[in-house]
C-alpha cells in the first residue's frame, strides 16, 4: 500500500478540475454539433508553413538541445520587435519573457506576484485558467463585472474606494473568454491610471487581440503603464503545439520569473520556438494567414450571431461577435442554461452554461458558444438544435 | 513607476540562480574545454530520424491541436510498454503522465505531494535542480550521503529511527548527478522497504539509467514497491528540444498532477510527443542509436578517468564512469576546488566546484567533470590544463 499523505488526499479533494474540459469530454461525440469547446481551428493551422520551418529549423543541431530559461534567442528578439510596435515604444529583449503557452505565464507571474490571502481582482464571468491559478496561490479572488464596453472601471474604483488593495487584477482586454467584449480605449487609460494610482500590478492577457474581425484591436492597456504585464500567444493565430506564449513585463519581473521557470521545467523547446520566431517573422506571410483567419472566424461568428438572432429574436441578447472566438447570449425568458444543456445534448448540440465562468454572479441564464470549429451552414443547423431543445 | 510588490522583493532576494547556469555562463569562452556543463551532445542527437518523425507528424492536423493534460495518447502507450518492461509487470497508461522535462515532474510532484516544511530527504551531493523545487515548496530538507553503492541506507535508517518522517525521499539512482554512483541492488530493496514500512514515497529520478557502459543498470527501486514513484527522461537519449520527460505513479497520483498540469501549463506540444513516441517505438533503430551514444560516451568517460589517473595519481580519487555523463573526483591533497576554479579558467578548462552540489557536507575538495561534449583527445588535453592550473 502506497501512503495516502494528508496534502495528497487534501489536494485531490480541494483541487477542482476545469468544468469546461469535462464537459468537452461529455460532448465529443461525432453526432454533437460541439459549440462548448475552446479549440481554434486544426485546418485554417498553418501546417505546411510549419514543416518547412521545422524542416529549415533541423538544419541547426543547437535546436535539439536546451534552451535559455527566458526562451531562445532569435524569438525574444522577433517579439521584441512585435511588441515594440504593438505598445508604441521601444521593447527590449530583456522585457521578453517566453513561456509555455501564456497559461505558464499566469501560473508563474502569479507565484512571483502572490502570498497568500492577497487579493486578486478578476472579471465576471472570468477565464477558467485564471481562476485556476490564483486560487491555487492562496489568492482572495474579488469580481468586477463586465459590460459591452469591458471591465466596468467603475465598479473597479468603487472597491478601491472601499479600501481593497489588490495586488493583481487580471484583465482579457480584447475578445474576452467567454464573454466575448473588448475593453474600450478610455477604460485602458483609466484602468493603467488607478494601477498607479493604487500601486498594483495589471495582468493584460491578450490571447485573442489579433483576431479582430472589422477593426483592429485598440492599443493595449500595457501601452498606457509600466504597471500593465501583457500576455499573448501563437496559439489562436499559429497552432497550439508549438506551445508558444510569452510576457512583456519589466526587467525584474522576468527576472523573477526565471528562476522560478528554472524550477517548473527549466526550458522550452529550441525547436518550436525557432519555428514559431521564423513564422512570426515572415511579416507578409503571416498577414496573409492571419487575414484568412479572421474572414473565415468572422464568417462563422456572423452565421452564428445571425441564425441566434433569426431564430430566438428577443428571447436572447447576444455579442456581436467582432473577434475571438466566442459569443456570449443571454435568456431573456428565465431559461436556465444548466438545466438545457442535457436537452441540447440530446438533440445534438452544446455550450457551455454561464455558471461555469460565474464569480460573484450566478450567470444561470447565458451561455458561452464557441464559433471557431464548425462552417456556416453548421452553425446554422446547431442553433436549429437549440432552438428544438429549448421547445422540446 | 511601477510597484514593488513585497512578495516580488522578496522572492528576487531569497530565490537562489542555479550556481551550475551561473558558472557555464561564465565559461562558456571558445577558448575553455569545459567540463562544467551538465549537456548531452548535440552532435550524437539523431537530427534526421527527427526531422522524419516530425515530417510523419505533421500528416495529422490533431498534432498541430492542444492535447491531453496527461499526454499525447500514442506517446503514453509506448511509455506504458517500455515502462512494463522495465518494471516487471504491466504499467497501466493511467500509471503515464508525460511532463516538460523531468524537472516539471519534480516541481509538479512537489506540489501534489509536499505541504511547507514537509520533511524531504535527499542525497549528499544532490541533484541542484531538486534541491531548488524542494526548498521552492518549503520543505526541511536533510541530506543522506552517498557512497560507491549510492544512497547510503544504514544513514537513511538511522534518521528514521531517530524518529524523523519524510515525505519524500529522492533518488537519483542510476549514475548520479552530480556523484557518478549507481546504487546497489540490496540498497534499492531496502529503500523501497522502509518506504512502506514508514510510509513515505520515494522519487526515483532516472534520467540516466539508459547510458551503461559495461553492464545494464539494476531493476529500477520502483520495481520494489509502489511507493516509488519513477521519472524519466528523453532528453539524455533523444534530444532535450522534445522536452518529454515522464512519471510512473499511481493513479491518484498522476489525477493530482493532472489538476496541477492543467494550471502550469494545459498540456505539452501533441507534435513533439508524437516525435518522441515514433522514436521510442522503433526498437531496432532505438537500440542502434542508443548503443552508439553508450560507446561514444563510454569511450570519452574512460580518457578522462584514465588521464585523470595517469596525470594525478594518488592525489586524487575519481569514480569509475560507468554510465551517464558525469565523473565525480575528490582530491586528497587538501586542494580547495572553489579555489582552483579561477586558475583553471586562466589554463583553459573548467568544472563545477563539489561545494555547488553541497547540502551537509562542505565537498571543498570535490569536483564533478562532465565527458559528453568533448572528444577523447580534447578531454586529455583538459586534464593537462588542469594539472598546470594545479602546479601553476
Amino acid at each position: 500500500m502506497s501512503p495516502i499523505t494528508p496534502p495528497l488526499a487534501r489536494r485531490l479533494a480541494g483541487l477542482r478540475s476545469s468544468a469546461i474540459r469535462d464537459l468537452l469530454t461529455l460532448t465529443s461525440r461525432a453526432d454533437i454539433i460541439g459549440l462548448a469547446g475552446g479549440l481554434p481551428d486544426a485546418q485554417l493551422m498553418p501546417r505546411d508553413r510549419i514543416a518547412r520551418a521545422t524542416e529549415e529549423a533541423l538544419a541547426d543541431r543547437s535546436r535539439l538541445q536546451y534552451t535559455e530559461s527566458a526562451g531562445w534567442g532569435p524569438l525574444r528578439e522577433v517579439l521584441a520587435g512585435r511588441e515594440s510596435a504593438r505598445l508604441g515604444r521601444p521593447v527590449p529583449v530583456e522585457e521578453i519573457f517566453v513561456t509555455h503557452g501564456s497559461q505558464q505565464a499566469l501560473s508563474l507571474l502569479s507565484e512571483v506576484l502572490l502570498d497568500p490571502g492577497a487579493l486578486v481582482v478578476v472579471e465576471d464571468p472570468a477565464y477558467v485558467g485564471a481562476l485556476q491559478v490564483f486560487r491555487a496561490a492562496g489568492a482572495r479572488i474579488e469580481a468586477v463585472p463586465l459590460d459591452a464596453d469591458g471591465m466596468r472601471i467603475d465598479a473597479l474604483s468603487e472597491l478601491l474606494e472601499r479600501g481593497e488593495r489588490p495586488a493583481v487584477v487580471h484583465t482579457v482586454s480584447n475578445f474576452h473568454n467567454p464573454r466575448g467584449v473588448t475593453m474600450v480605449s478610455d477604460r485602458r487609460r483609466a484602468l493603467a491610471d488607478l494601477a498607479e494610482r493604487y500601486n498594483f500590478w495589471v495582468i493584460e492577457d491578450d490571447p485573442y487581440g489579433e483576431l479582430w474581425f472589422d477593426r483592429p484591436s485598440p492599443e493595449p492597456v500595457a501601452s498606457y503603464s509600466p504597471n500593465v504585464i501583457r500576455l499573448s500567444s501563437a496559439s489562436k493565430i499559429l497552432a497550439p503545439t508549438l506551445r508558444a506564449g510569452w510576457m512583456v513585463a519589466p526587467d525584474r519581473v522576468c527576472r523573477g520569473v526565471e528562476l522560478l521557470k528554472q524550477g517548473a521545467d527549466l526550458c522550452g523547446s529550441a525547436l518550436t520556438q525557432q519555428v514559431t520566431a521564423d513564422l512570426l517573422a515572415d511579416d507578409a506571410w503571416l498577414t496573409d494567414h492571419v487575414d484568412k483567419v479572421r474572414r473565415i472566424y468572422g464568417e462563422r461568428a456572423e452565421a452564428l450571431v445571425g441564425a441566434l438572432r433569426a431564430r430566438l429574436g428577443d428571447r436572447i441578447v447576444s455579442t456581436d461577435a467582432a473577434g475571438g472566438m466566442f459569443v456570449w447570449a443571454d435568456f431573456t425568458d428565465g431559461t436556465d442554461t444548466a438545466d438545457l444543456l442535457p436537452r441540447a445534448v440530446e438533440h445534438g448540440t452544446a455550450y457551455v452554461p454561464g455558471s461555469a465562468f460565474a464569480v460573484s454572479a450566478d450567470y444561470r441564464h447565458s451561455m458561452r458558444l464557441c464559433f471557431t470549429t464548425s462552417d456556416a451552414a453548421t452553425l446554422r443547423e446547431a442553433v436549429d438544435r437549440l432552438v428544438a431543445a429549448l421547445d422540446g
